[in-house]
């Protein structure tokens, strides 16, 4: 019996005969030869049938099969310098697994509400596929820079009892006798764990119930959260540089068909080696006022600040040294301006916004416990981790890279709806 | 300045100085030397103090130091063939950071609502330290298994719309206007998956609002699940029973201190190589017959069974053809055996119960309207599943492996809450 094998290794098998199993992606045919366009999830390969080769009623059927028909094709690996794969088939035996009904995705335009409606088909699109194929790329190189540098994984809880930044974006539910809400991040919890293991990181679904409806939100995202005792701001930073460097290069190293396919500038991508710039907020503000940017002095950035700031640099930005008043309690604070957090947020080039938080954490016990009340939190919900600075409190920092975030800015994509294989949004619940 | 070093890479910096940051594990002392036993997370050296070394004032603080600590030492290592690292620290100077609290986890008996309230520290003893490393292992084997044979990482949404298998154990949230409810498995989206991609898995926490208080079950867990196009059920236990023996011996190459000090008989582990047994449903209940056990035939099994099934064999067993009845609605029948699903479990050795569950699914379209109507799920919330068996339908297979049985078998533990970092049972949201 023939080999079964992959589209991808295709290339390998030229002059054998193997099995593809697959379905069908497109057709077109010239008298005796019909060419199917087979894709099997690896790849896209062409399937030549000679109308001598198979009945004449399986031709016939071979030239009006609708798309993403299922087929079995055994045949020939041939060399064809012209195609993508580099080879083609030729069809020896043929056969029919399942005839499609007519499939609803078209090349004609579909509005974005059809496209997401269908989202468990249009996952097959080539586009589509290219995305999730550097989403797990991405994914995978994140992993892999902490694993080499010796981080544990140490999953943080989804369902927690108390909240880490206000409570009203926060999904909550019945929690038997209680109630239990949705991790907006694991951050406290890897704090508990860079005091057990030193260097941490949790990677996994985050939720925010923000009734935003930018093209930057999703009410479920992945976030990956590094945490490390005896590490300063300036530490953290070249952590968190270093991460975005490898995964940057890892894409373009491993994923640069699927670059292409997005017609991604990948120029723009090559460039992203360290150094990236450091600037303080006050630098920040002061490229707004020289933009003419409507900005008050002393708020957070809006998405639009980013862009202007991040507009300046073809790096990715790291801004340091934001009012501590609009950053969370558990910032510390620079001991010589008191009233600034250390902390950093990197802005992506090219408009894509924040795409890593992170910074010193507050390790006084005193200190934290004033912020505590000044925040209106419950401090019973945090008696343990008002614990980790009773028991050998050390410096220490970390941040949160948002994954689908780094997807569009890496991907190039306009909607962070495409970023994750099934989005969900303040609309959208289906598929 | 001397360089810093992790203590698990100690060894390679004999003869030098260097800083090491930690946090006071234990002490003893003698005359004019105190011996501290410092981690760091990475693992755990003796800093021996001499008194001449430093200040009175702080030799006398380091011999009343309490336990956990922050300390900060530098000196030169020295060879030291007892100790586990292979050496030990001399000390020149010794910085204290801060100065702990007694700590609450002390070496007499703790109970286990005791240790489970103190999660965020009780994770910095050595035992636990060992699990959440080969965890870290487990996972990291998984995902390099199903990265190494092609398989593209595809997320699976937790909040879903639809409900995969009945509705008493879901846990539900408001979602704007409407509900949502947290999965239970990425299953049904792999399936879409599979189609677009080939070969997919995903991997995250997955929801059972169960009510069971055994030593087997957790609220949260995390799931590795593949799922295959043109794959039957043959060829997803091949799957499965490379990714389990992978798995194992992956953990056995790395992880030999943490299996040490947990003190696993890894004489057990080292026979986990393929093939597994494989047997039928029926051949499993003979088994149970044979042992006397009370069963009826035609049911599920239950733990007490699984152990004495698995008793019966030194690897884990793979049991198929279970009754189509006691399976899920998406479970393809055996066409030889309408009554029996192509399915399969897994059964870890010792006792550890199912670690394993999957199959083929159903892949004809009007069988599964059937099965749908026939276990009264809502055909609404599955229409875009329906939809996979439209648009070339192929034989399809996959499986899901819970992490947290896996780490309970392959440490040997008695109780599942010691498996991920901060268990979630019916009475446990906290810390």
């Amino acid at each position: 019996m023939a080999k079964q094998v992959f589209i991808d290794s295709a290339a390998d098998y030229l002059g054998q005969e193997v099995v593809i199993n697959g379905w069908l992606y497109n057709k077109t045919h010239k008298g005796k030869l019909a060419f199917l366009m087979i894709r099997d999830g690896t790849g896209i390969i062409q399937a030549v049938v000679f109308s001598g080769n198979v009945s004449e009623e399986l031709f016939e059927q071979c030239i009006h099969l609708p798309q993403e028909s299922a087929l079995r094709v055994t045949g020939v690996l041939k060399e064809d310098k012209r195609a993508k794969g580099g080879c083609e088939l030729q069809v020896d035996t043929l056969e029919i697994i399942h005839i499609a009904e007519e499939y609803p995705i078209t090349p004609k335009e579909h509005g974005t509400d059809f496209l997401m409606d269908h989202r468990h088909l249009w996952l097959r699109s080539s586009r589509q596929h290219a995305i999730m194929k550097i989403r797990h790329q991405i994914i995978k190189a994140c992993r892999d820079y902490f694993d080499g540098l010796g981080f544990t994984l140490i999953d943080a809880p989804i369902f927690t009892p108390s909240v880490c930044e206000g409570t009203t974006t926060l999904f909550e539910t019945d929690y038997f006798e209680s109630k239990a809400y949705l991790t907006q991040s694991g951050q406290l919890y890897m704090e508990a764990a860079a005091m057990a293991f030193g260097k941490v990181y949790c990677f996994g679904p985050t939720f925010r119930a923000e009734k935003s409806k930018t093209r930057r939100h999703l009410t479920e995202f992945w976030m990956i959260e590094p945490e490390m005792a005896y590490c300063d701001l300036s530490q953290d930073m070249d952590l968190a540089e270093g991460m975005i460097e490898y995964v940057v290069q890892q894409v373009l190293e491993n994923r640069k068909d699927e670059l292409e396919t997005l017609e991604r500038d990948t120029g723009r991508l090559e460039k992203i080696v360290r150094p990236f710039p450091r600037i303080t907020y006050d630098e920040a503000v002061q490229i707004l006022h020289e933009a003419n940017a409507e900005f008050k002095d002393g708020d957070d950035f809006g998405g639009g600040d980013e862009t202007i700031i991040s507009d300046k640099f073809e790096k990715p930005v790291m801004v340091t040294h934001y009012p501590a008043q609009v950053k969370a309690f558990y910032m510390k604070t620079d001991p010589a301006k008191p009233d600034r957090a250390l902390c950093v947020d990197m802005l992506a080039p090219e408009g894509y916004g924040e795409i890593i938080g992170g910074g010193q954490r507050e390790d006084n016990l005193d200190i934290l416990l004033t912020r505590i009340k000044e925040h209106n939190l419950p401090a019973d919900a945090f008696k343990w981790y008002l614990d980790l600075r009773k028991y050998g409190s050390v410096p220490h920092a970390g941040f949160g890279l948002g994954i689908e975030r780094t997807v569009a800015y890496i991907c190039g994509l306009q909607h962070i709806r495409e970023t994750i294989p099934f989005p969900r949004t303040i609309y959208r619940l289906y598929p």
